[in-house]
């Protein structure tokens, strides 16, 4: 504390002091957890609101407020749901939640219809809604050519629209309560779609890379192959972790106190092993969480087991809480690009074509079930083909540089999560009466 | 991917990609977590090893030989122990977890013997400890003039030095089963003493900024309300939060599964907050926890208390494990400077004084206590004194431009460390058996 002629500042001591910076990163954190925390107790005490709209919109609302007093009243109105945060601390308990007790039996029994709609169906919905929204470019539908995609950049923006979003189905059917069949089918396709959606995505990028004139058969080729390394890669490495959490939890006799640790921590690990090797992180924890449940369960004690099962709750429904009301927040910005046709286009294709593959590939698995899927079930399907925050992720990791419509994209996405989450999410509950679709004798474990 | 000419490069596909930089910091921290934990198997499994070493002084074996693998066989001997992260990220959960299960009644019980030991006894400490080692430096004890720090220097390092450390004091006691009142009398002053270290750590650091000379008196009265500041401070923002906790969580009837993240959360921002003030967070945390629990707990429903209680067992007990080890991994590093007079006498001022203010502390408690600290409970608080991790972490703020001999302080306290935790640790088990100290009726709470 010297000034600038080298003498000592005779400063005095100072009886308090404020020193934000030092905390900030924790305690704003901590702050987002707990108001979301509390517009989630503030839903439950009005009875009414909650029984017409999802939690989900809900969130989003309040989050779209909060980043419209963000925007007006602080300078720096950065988005807080970075594809990172998004990817590696929020995500990871959803799925592990879902993965960990995941009803094995009845996952496994329609593994065959749930795989069709994921792999095949996907690439049905990219193909389509790609080749459809290039289409209506080269027709000038969008505007002057600033505004018109090129092929890969259509085909990438495919890619992250056409999956169906795991975070945006378990928060709409948790509330809705159709049969397990009806929602271990879409639950399931939302979680295994993610390593053709991996795959497609980074595809594009590189294929973007490459150049399109110089994509030759060898890329393609190593495009198709490298499907099987993040799927059945992911699928190993979930596996290989699931087995040695199994492993490790047969020591923990002594030591009771620090077993769910292994299980929240190899879990994560398997999640993160698959980002490093780029395969699929979903399908890794997935299966990771699958594969250790019934040893861990025989080996770790009551108590632990308990607080497995509830901490793995908490945390995942507080991630979901904070996942809407940042995609809310995130709404707010000033780098929209609006394209009407773009949008409506978009969104259309995307609903027919989820219709038309439902229907088509449930026809396929029909041959084989011995439950068939009805028309009601087919139409919940289709209903539940929500997307959400796993598309606003991959959508903000585009490379601006390459990808000049990024911001239409950016917008167009959120368009097509709020038209799933606000107009499907509010509908689904009285179109689930009103078809009298078999629902769930009691609620999933 | 344009090489310097502008061409496009014809990079092929790849089939399979590596990018570790990513998740680097995740995916370390999963590491360390689990290591840490498997080496907590380790010992369990090796019932003859665990019988004599306490598991601190284990861990921090197993951290010493991480340690120098890393120390050797990679470039970058980073020590994952960094003063933000012990802070804000391992100290509040064992904190939180020791305030919650406070055994509240027992605590105001003793309060009066508590405070007299945390406060008066701590500044005794200091001043002795920080007034012996000035003195010897005078007489040139610890060589010549580079390696005698001045008198604001050393009462620097005496104000961290002196502080009996919460979790060597959890993590040994934990072990031995002493009586209720010891135990509570040894670990509430362990907790409460920390508004004096940060006072006086503080001011110390300050008064070398003034300078000496220009100390006057308006200073040394700021120094001394800053002590109300901080304690009274830290304290009422921990009470503010724990109501606010007792109050939310009256409306969570019907969002029982995030009723856990309201008890976590806020008792963290209670902490920060008391941070972002230079109060005490500790105590703001501590109080927190005491002030919620009678209410939260008519509040939560019984499988949320669950979660809370083995949750909280779960993060502390991890927090613990992974603090010894990263001291024994912080200890190899090549910027150590031994003086072993000054270890010697650091050690022996440390050891003497606390006897002397213990004796001297409890005769002044005793004429005002029904149950009178014996003999025997006299050598187990002395004895109990142990030294730990935030003493490390404070002496790692210390900022080496203006105190010189920072590397010697942060080489010293290690060994403070390592011997209270050695050879304390090991010998406090056998000792409280001779003794025949009365030992608790049954677990703690």
């Amino acid at each position: 504390l010297h000034d600038e002629e080298g003498h000592h500042k005779t400063d005095r001591y100072p009886l308090s002091q404020v020193e934000f910076a030092r905390v900030k990163t924790p305690f704003i954190i901590g702050i987002w957890i707990l108001s979301a925390s509390i517009a989630k107790i503030g839903f439950h005490m009005t009875p009414k609101l909650h029984l017409i709209f999802p939690e989900s919109c809900l969130l989003i609302v309040v989050g779209v407020v909060i980043g419209v007093v963000l925007y007006f009243c602080t300078d720096v109105a950065v988005s807080p749901l970075t594809p990172n945060t998004f990817f590696f601390y929020m995500l990871p308990p959803i799925i592990l939640d879902a993965g960990y007790f995941m009803p094995n039996r009845l996952f496994f029994d329609n593994l065959g219809t749930i795989l069709l709609m994921a792999v095949v169906g996907t690439i049905f919905n990219i193909a389509t809604i790609g080749g459809s929204l290039y289409a209506c470019g080269l027709c000038g539908m969008f505007g002057d050519e600033s505004a018109t995609p090129r092929l890969l950049d259509v085909f990438l923006f495919a890619s992250l629209i056409s999956a169906v979003d795991p975070v945006a189905v378990l928060a709409v059917f948790e509330e809705i309560h159709v049969n397990e069949i009806l929602y271990i089918v879409v639950f399931g396709e939302s979680l295994l779609n993610d390593a053709v959606t991996v795959v497609m995505y980074h595809m594009m990028e590189v294929y973007n890379e490459i150049g399109l004139p110089n994509i030759n058969a060898q890329d393609i080729a190593s495009g198709v192959g490298s499907f099987f390394v993040v799927a059945l890669g992911g699928t190993a490495i979930g596996i290989i972790w699931g087995f040695l959490t199994g492993l490790v939890t047969r020591f923990t006799d002594h030591v009771r106190v620090i077993e769910p640790i292994f299980i929240f921590v190899m879990a994560y690990l398997a999640y993160l092993n698959a980002e490093i090797f780029h395969m699929s992180g979903i399908l890794a924890i997935t299966f990771c969480g699958i594969t250790m449940k019934n040893y861990v369960e025989s080996n770790i004690s009551q108590k632990s087991h308990t607080t497995v099962k509830y901490a793995l709750k908490m945390l995942s429904s507080s991630a979901e809480t904070i996942i809407f009301m940042f995609l809310g927040v995130a709404t707010v910005n000033n780098k929209h690009v609006w394209n009407t046709a773009f949008v409506v286009l978009t969104i259309t294709f995307c609903s027919v074509f989820r219709v038309v593959g439902v229907i088509f590939l449930s026809a396929i698995a029909n041959r084989f079930r011995l439950h068939k899927l009805s028309r009601v079930d087919q139409f919940v399907m289709s209903y539940g083909g929500l997307r959400g925050a796993v598309a606003f992720a991959l959508v903000l990791l585009v490379d601006e540089n390459v990808v000049k419509q990024k911001d239409m994209f950016v917008t167009t996405t959120i368009a097509v999560i709020y038209f799933t989450v606000f107009l499907q999410g509010i509908t689904i509950k009285p179109l689930v009466e009103i078809l009298n679709v078999k629902r769930a004798q009691k609620r999933k474990p």
